[in-house]
């Protein structure tokens, strides 16, 4: 039999996901027919975005409709195949859902995992957070050699990503994370020059004692108080890169700030843009071969934030990242491959 | 002998420009030197951006120094010259400031007056707005043929050129401006294809019913809740061109609120960006040829609001503009050329 989630209603706007906005079902394992392939999800893998589609709004893909599997990035393993592009035991990764089984045609979004990369990397920085981190920093961000570069959500997913990326252009990257494990792996593992706790700093203030001649890029994942705090310091020309805003599109039970520090651009001469990746997917291979040499040859570092558990914890995971509690990718692992 | 108005103290945060912000002096009048020449001010120009030359904060130029002539663009006629090339009964602009005669030695920003466009034109669609227009409008906006384009302050100097700039581009062009007196020049004769009241009317909502499949470029001279409502109103690939706030920036006696609709800039894949014209100095005369062009083919149709008077009328003709009087360009006549 398979086990998944559906939605049963749309979460409540400015409430925390619940888990009696889902519903277990339960039904026949598929049999795949000619051409297709049954993976048995093992990894689940969580992002802001997600939160998003549960919403009955106009967005960059269409709203997950009530009884329908929850949409979810995952990685499997092949466990029946008639397709010999996906033999039975391969790994793969793609948009499966929260379900213990996923039944594909292998088109679309499924992917063979490369084998010299651990499995999860799927999700991360070859996945959604890699491919964000890439062609926001580096086609809209665009970083150059001496360039100050903030990024907020630093040891998150796509952040930790992003940062790396611009150093490794040359940049001089700062992060901004909460609490003290995170801001030690922002320094000590994924090797920025800086970080800001925003849990005990005055973010403005450390981001004008840090930034003097003011900021390059600011590269956000948050927004609200955190993206005013840096348009405040930002330098001529500067560019912001809109990646997220989980601070406030999500926000539980206060009403979001509002953003005051705009005629900046103006002063700054600076421009703000938002990336989604639906638009570089004729990239999306240049990019997965680039970002896989530098993780081989060690010049990315991640951080997988691992659950275990059954599918019923999806939901529990999903919140983990809107209480800021993940240090790099969050994911949840309901089977282990064989 | 020369009057001229000095600033006295920096205008008080939060209110609007006080007289007693400048002082009255009188000077002996100067002889030209060598290469110098002496210019009798005509018309002084009015823009949002010298409010900003009075406060001490960094910009994109340096402030007003306390007991300085207070920074303008001026129209004024040369009534003494040693400089062949503005001879005396010569019309000229430049940065002449508050003053009724100012020296020059016929640098930097000194230009005459083409023969063949009203005097006026320099300090408005050839001068500082009409270039504001025209880049933040064709290089950052660029609106292609079919573009739906919002435009607010569409009865200013700026908002004006800009709408009929797109227009002549192929876009579809919506404008707002407050009172029915704007709207219907906005429309019957700068030729918007439609105007949105926003002193008695729902901006969002207007905008929704003008543009139901978004907004392929929103040209801002306002800032604020009118900014905020554009956002919620983006297409995918959208462009907005922060040239001013002036409802936020300089408001009186209330605290402006801050932008919430941001994150439609990821969901739209759309950018923001501030255009401040000195970034575009080497292209001035391709500007001012074409806009020139335009003017005198009659595709560009501009007002003024010329205000009679004396020198002193200069605060209470600059506070005008935030209390949204000005039809077109804001001009103070305090001397007529002979």
């Amino acid at each position: 039999m398979n086990r998944r989630l559906v939605l049963r209603r749309r979460p409540k706007a400015g409430a925390a996901i619940d888990d009696a906005d889902f519903a277990l079902e339960t039904a026949p394992l598929p049999e795949p027919g000619e051409g297709e392939l049954l993976v048995r999800v093992c990894w689940l893998g969580f992002d802001p975005a997600q939160r998003g589609w549960l919403d009955d709004a106009p967005s960059y893909l269409p709203p997950v409709e009530i009884g329908a599997v929850i949409r979810a990035s995952a990685v499997g393993q092949v466990v029946a195949s008639r397709n010999p592009a996906f033999p039975a035991g391969a790994l793969v990764s793609g948009m499966f859902g929260w379900q213990e089984h996923a039944l594909s045609d292998g088109t679309g979004l499924v992917r063979r995992v490369p084998d010299d990369v651990p499995p999860t990397a799927a999700l991360g920085v070859l996945g959604t957070p890699g491919l964000a981190a890439y062609f926001g920093m580096l086609s809209v961000g665009q970083p150059q050699a001496g360039d100050v570069v903030l990024i907020s959500a630093a040891a998150g997913a796509t952040g930790s990503v992003a940062g790396q990326l611009a150093k490794l252009a040359g940049a001089r990257t700062i992060g901004i994370a909460g609490g003290p494990e995170k801001c030690r792996w922002v320094t000590e593992v994924a090797g920025f020059d800086a970080v800001i706790d925003y849990k005990r700093e005055d973010v403005a203030t450390r981001i004008g004692a840090l930034a003097p001649d003011g900021l390059d890029i600011y590269y956000d994942n948050v927004g609200g108080a955190i993206l005013d705090a840096a348009l405040g310091h930002l330098a001529v020309g500067a560019r912001v890169v809109l990646c997220g805003a989980i601070s406030t599109r999500f926000a539980v039970g206060v009403e979001p700030p509002g953003i005051k520090n705009l005629p900046a651009l103006i002063i700054k001469r600076a421009r703000m843009e938002g990336v989604v990746i639906v638009d570089y997917q004729d990239r999306f291979d240049e990019a997965r071969t680039q970002l896989a040499d530098w993780l081989r040859a060690g010049k990315l570092l991640t951080a997988d934030d691992v659950q275990h558990g059954d599918l019923e914890q999806a939901p529990g995971t999903l919140r983990r990242l809107f209480e800021g509690r993940n240090l790099g990718k969050q994911l949840l692992q309901i089977a282990a491959p064989s």
